[in-house]
């Protein structure tokens, strides 16, 4: 590792640069649900790669609602690692939850607190800090590096999967470093080797045409009560969902991913703690639990609305109801299809006035093989980095649009980054331990130098 | 009818008169939800009493939210009619589904618009209307009267009961007239002797500590899975409600009773016109349709509230999930035994963990019995004031603190009043049709008149 000492001294020593880059973007209230602040955070980020002498492009979607920023900067070899990322962050209610404000990022006990300080403008200037120490410790850069940095992520990446496609040279690469990666509550780095899929629905019931008494309730029809009645149809107390065909397509997990999930450590009764939970569902805990949380499908609500919602007593029948829920999709479980058998199942249980609305287009699941020769060297970089053993995941619980990557650019993906179970990502206070900042650089930079060294050999 | 000529004549010379006393109050924002408005509302309609000779008191209920109006006028019996009112009205929410600004009342097509011109100021400026015309026709007043105006019926009358037990002889009378009445859709007027009892509760199921991500939704419980599915336990697809023992202390309606519901015209139609809606709850129509309204109690869904509502796509898993409910009780359910009856349910089903917030104390239900002297009078008076036959319901569908007049106070209780089928009360805007407003004024003064020549004979 003494090759590399030079390199981590001058990380440690100008990880305020690092933050001062965190800071800069998370001052910018990027969140792609309200479409906000997205053109000039996209801007921004160009110019932050082109200070580095990367050339850059920014080009729309077709969505029209957002620019990916693409960048380019020829290295010592042709082999080339495009690192995906996004500049667009999730809401940041409830307010009232932060201790500092969501967009005035603030240091508090080593850690920076702000929206998006780790998903994923943090992971994004981590990769930009690896590059900067690279060249300027007078290493020429060994490989070739490409960013997509995408500023829809947030709202199901929707743009995304038709820029990749019409794209496919500007991207070429040989392999793929994903958004963003944590180390555990033990502090081993998890690399991660895939994602789910997801799909997002608004039901909507709707009843009278407008709020009415709630004395009317012996005979107007309640869209409150479909909606709750549709919704218990869909998932029973064992967490069985419980629409006709759901599992279908669930591939059951390879030995070798089963025995990856089992080397990681039970932290349960961490997030348990966390969370202030008395248990887990179904009282799950250890391998049951990881199993679980890597290779289950899931049916969620994020959201119910009806009536009357404000302090105190309002006697009220509601005109409508609805409920948000998304689904985390497992290969090869496909957005359209549970869409399908979404709607075929509220119709056959008789609650075809329910009106279901796909909030985007879905995102498919993704995995890379474990046994892959880029998840090798990720991982070795990360013994040096860290100086612990990484563990191998086989895939997030979270999503993204990986799949256009490892299935129609044929890259293999894997995850690297400055995260930590307590991130707080989508929530209130969302921080960032300047460690994991410091670590994490140290890591994408060793990638760079290892796959510099393989592409050489 | 000629010895009431000069009566009519006075009423409809002076309707803008009560149109302009409707208007004055509904300028005040008198949301007892929120504690708004509520002394300057009771001082307001304190001096409008006063104006016509009254000796008022204000007096504190013991929740010390809202001050009582007590007023008294000695006429020329000792009998005495006590008129029960509230000055309070409903939040005006949603806003925007709002014509003209619910407390800037508008005049449109002959109609008033604005939060309580029906329910109940207008009601209580009606009753003001027939004593003004009374005095200024020349007459003396045949009978005493007085009124009870309270500030808390919307969130339940909280302190109404001990008020009035507190009260007995300020409150001492003879008889009593309910808040208000409407004519139906056919322009007969409906006396209406009872109310039925309200139990208004909020559920609340809590999860994590904070909402986190919905990628955690393998393994973190859901509190809004967890609300569903308590919901989906009280009441069924076929409307019953299966709160065990719920329909215990339902008494079954007398044959006078159920004749007088199969009397009133079948309005189902209309009431499934004017709100939009394909079919009433079961396809109800007719005498069944009336029957249920009538003698059904309910669990309605006032609201329901978890995690992210706004718009687009917001991936995450509550931390808290609420449902405020209404029961709307018969004879002789009894709010705190149902409240008992929900709490056992909810426990014997593995539901311990949802929270049961009683929003306020509830009401029991009442009713005065339909062959009552004093009804065939407020009926009577209907035929000369209307000139068509009125209708006697046994209950009206909502609910008011009627138990405190009719059990503890001892007096038969009728219901007349200025309100019709499509007044919207509790919704956006509430309106009064201008010649309801002049119909019911008749009605009320004819009352007073024929109590006088009764109380003589």
């Amino acid at each position: 590792m003494n090759d590399l000492a030079n390199l981590y001294a001058y990380i440690d020593a100008h990880l305020s640069d690092a933050i001062a880059d965190v800071t800069r973007l998370c001052r910018l209230p990027t969140v792609s649900a309200r479409g906000e602040a997205l053109p000039e955070t996209a801007q921004t980020v160009a110019s932050m790669l082109r200070d580095l002498g990367f050339s850059v492009q920014l080009i729309p979607t077709s969505t029209g609602r957002a620019l990916v920023v693409v960048g380019a900067l020829r290295g010592a070899s042709d082999f080339t690692l495009l690192f995906y990322n996004h500049y667009d962050v999730q809401p940041p209610e409830p307010l009232d939850l932060w201790t500092s404000p969501p967009f005035e990022p603030e240091v508090r006990d080593g850690r920076l607190y702000g929206r998006g300080v780790n998903d994923d403008k943090g992971e994004l200037c981590a990769r930009i800090a690896a590059i900067r120490a690279l060249l300027n410790t007078g290493r020429h850069l060994p490989i070739s590096v490409k960013f997509c940095i995408e500023g829809e992520e947030e709202i199901g990446s929707p743009g995304l999967d038709k820029f990749v496609r019409e794209h496919k040279d500007l991207l070429a690469a040989d392999a793929c470093i994903w958004e963003g990666a944590s180390v555990n509550w033990h502090g081993e780095p998890m690399i991660t080797l895939g994602v789910k899929g997801i799909l997002y629905v608004e039901l909507e019931a709707r009843g009278p045409n407008r709020d009415v008494h709630s004395s009317m309730a012996t005979v107007v029809p309640n869209p409150a009560w479909r909606l709750v009645w549709a919704l218990s149809t869909l998932k029973n107390q064992a967490e069985e969902i419980t629409i006709e065909g759901f599992y279908d397509q669930v591939r059951t997990p390879l030995p070798l991913e089963v025995s990856a999930a089992h080397r990681l450590p039970d932290e349960s009764g961490e997030l348990r703690q966390s969370l202030g939970l008395q248990q887990l569902v179904l009282g799950l805990s250890g391998t049951e639990a990881r199993e679980r949380d890597l290779f289950a499908p899931t049916c969620n609500i994020c959201g119910l609305s009806a009536g009357y919602e404000g302090p105190g007593a309002k006697t009220v029948l509601p005109a409508v109801a609805r409920a948000k829920l998304d689904f985390r999709l497992v290969p090869d479980q496909r957005p359209e299809d549970i869409l399908a058998k979404l709607r075929r199942h509220l119709d056959s249980h008789g609650f075809s006035d329910i009106t279901v609305i796909p909030v985007d287009m879905g995102e498919n699941p993704a995995r890379t093989p474990i046994d892959a020769p880029f998840v090798n060297i990720v991982a070795q970089a990360a013994r040096e980095a860290y100086g612990v053993e990484p563990l191998l995941t086989p895939t997030m619980i979270g999503s993204g649009p990986m799949y256009s990557f490892t299935d129609f650019l044929g890259l293999p993906t894997a995850s690297a980054g400055i995260g930590y179970p307590d991130a707080r990502i989508h929530s209130p206070n969302e921080n960032l331990r300047l460690s994991d900042l410091a670590a994490g650089i140290k890591h994408l930079a060793t990638i760079v130098v290892r796959l510099g060294e393989t592409g050489r050999s």
